[in-house]
């Protein structure tokens, strides 16, 4: 009973093409159906093998399945639950991939019925690349996946996820739905809006010219812009729905830039060494943890080289 | 006369490192000199073969040299460009890679004998690492060298130096010193700063762990914290060096961030959506530009191969 007879993937973007293509990696032998909402996402999923039976409707697409997995915007994923509910089979177990966890749990929460386990979840993984094309088998390999179970769920039901998502090359970690929210937004949503930022102002300067921007990005500006290329559905909605965590660390963000930029004013050259310092020791212990590789990366345009 | 038969590196870190293995790469047949502050660096040096010969001080290094690059933190040009003008030969041109050129062109500029070419340059390359061992020959392919003539500058000087740099693997630009200083608060400066002080933020925030934020830093992090990593005395000098664009720059970051903060707090879903579609437009470009390469990375760990 620990592996999944049949997954249905609900949104075929680049997490669902990722999941599909690391479940047949593994060999699970799991039967996959799924659904987009265009017909154009639906028949490249198709074409491309990540289903093997795509379906019109969500509520048609889950029929039968023991697993399904909404890889949807978070904004989404109200409507599609209360759309699947009527359709769920006994004793199935509904996550999701969405990056924030107190919306999903209370938007999708109250349309499940009783006799399924809803269990979200979190896979920190991906690219800024969105679609079924994106998705490749190892984007999960040693990412870490936040899973936050709802009080009084099933315990076997949560063990029997937490595998799903180490076979497909995960660490699972458990988490408070709250706590999660905080952290994501520190280690993530808080960047990728300075990231947007940041490119938006660049843009936006006149007397520096788009040309520039461009040519001259590798001098640091370029990481800003890989981040500031993640899709902008799913990103909207991941600040619409944790409005309170992400405001809170934008306002410290603020407060402690307002600091640097006054030792910036008053020649305090001490406060920014020391600050730059600390720092860097982040970094190192970013690489020690096996999260990142210690070859120089930053400002170079050719030392990447594609997995999947 | 094109070629360079003596360069004289003075500073032995990472980007003199690279200069002397791309010097070394193409052939060039240059007898290189160096000198560094530090007696380990100046060990380094010389056990990796980066000179052929090493000095105690600047004023010995620089001797019988044609071209002499000051290698160096912006802060300590000054000071060692009083150190070396007694001893520059005739017709020798000096140059330097600092990441500001305004201030490089003011400490620099007055201790320069007549009978010499100073032309302020700044490649744009480099990466989170420091240290002569960080140093290798394609740091440069590709990357653009603004180099900043001041006015009644020889002609020849120049176009002979910016035949130097191309050599190197460089695409060359003349700009002028103010406006360099502008883009690079742009492209560079306030990128570093914003990636500084978004990691001083989140190893600050006591309601989240320090483990949390170094094992789940793939999700958006971990790119602020390699820009992060980056050299804290030449970083302390550019902010010190380039404080009115860059606090310019900052300002606008701050008006921008907080119309997205607005966004954020009363919901404004079309604003937010329209703010990222435009800056992923952005990221296009400069992929385009050959500034980066399309393949996945946001977010992956392993995708990185050391070229060097």
């Amino acid at each position: 009973m620990s592996q999944y007879q049949h997954v249905a993937l609900i949104g075929l973007g680049l997490l669902a093409g990722s999941i599909s293509l690391a479940i047949r990696r593994e060999g699970m032998g799991a039967k996959i159906t799924g659904t987009a909402r265009s017909k154009a996402t639906r028949d490249k999923a198709q074409e491309l093998g990540l289903v093997d039976e795509v379906f019109n409707t969500a509520a048609e697409a889950v029929k039968g399945a023991d697993l399904i997995i909404l890889c949807l915007p978070v904004g989404a994923m109200g409507r599609v639950a209360e759309e699947i509910a009527p359709c769920l089979e006994r004793g199935a177990t509904i996550t999701d991939v969405g990056s924030v966890k107190r919306a999903v749990a209370d938007t999708v929460g109250p349309h499940m019925p009783d006799h399924v386990h809803f269990i979200p979840s979190h896979p920190m993984a991906g690219t800024e690349k969105s679609g079924p094309e994106a998705g490749f088998a190892s984007l999960f390999d040693n990412r870490w996946c936040l899973m936050t179970p709802l009080d009084g769920t099933d315990h076997s039901a949560v063990e029997r996820l937490s595998k799903f998502w180490t076979s497909l090359g995960a660490n699972v970690e458990m988490m408070d739905v709250d706590h999660h929210d905080l952290v994501a937004s520190v280690i993530s949503h808080a960047p990728h809006l300075i990231a947007y930022t940041m490119v938006g102002v660049a843009d936006d300067m006149t007397r520096v010219t788009k040309t520039e921007v461009v040519n001259y990005s590798a001098a640091g500006f370029r990481d800003f812009t890989r981040i500031a290329a993640s899709d902008p559905t799913m990103w909207r909605d991941v600040f619409l729905n944790n409005k309170d965590a992400t405001l809170e660390v934008l306002g410290r963000f603020t407060e402690e830039l307002f600091a640097l930029q006054r030792a910036i004013r008053t020649g305090d050259g001490d406060f920014l060494f020391d600050y730059f310092t600390r720092t860097r020791a982040i970094r190192r212990s970013i690489i020690d943890a096996g999260q990142d590789t210690d070859a120089p990366n930053f400002g170079r345009g050719y030392d990447h080289i594609e997995e999947n």
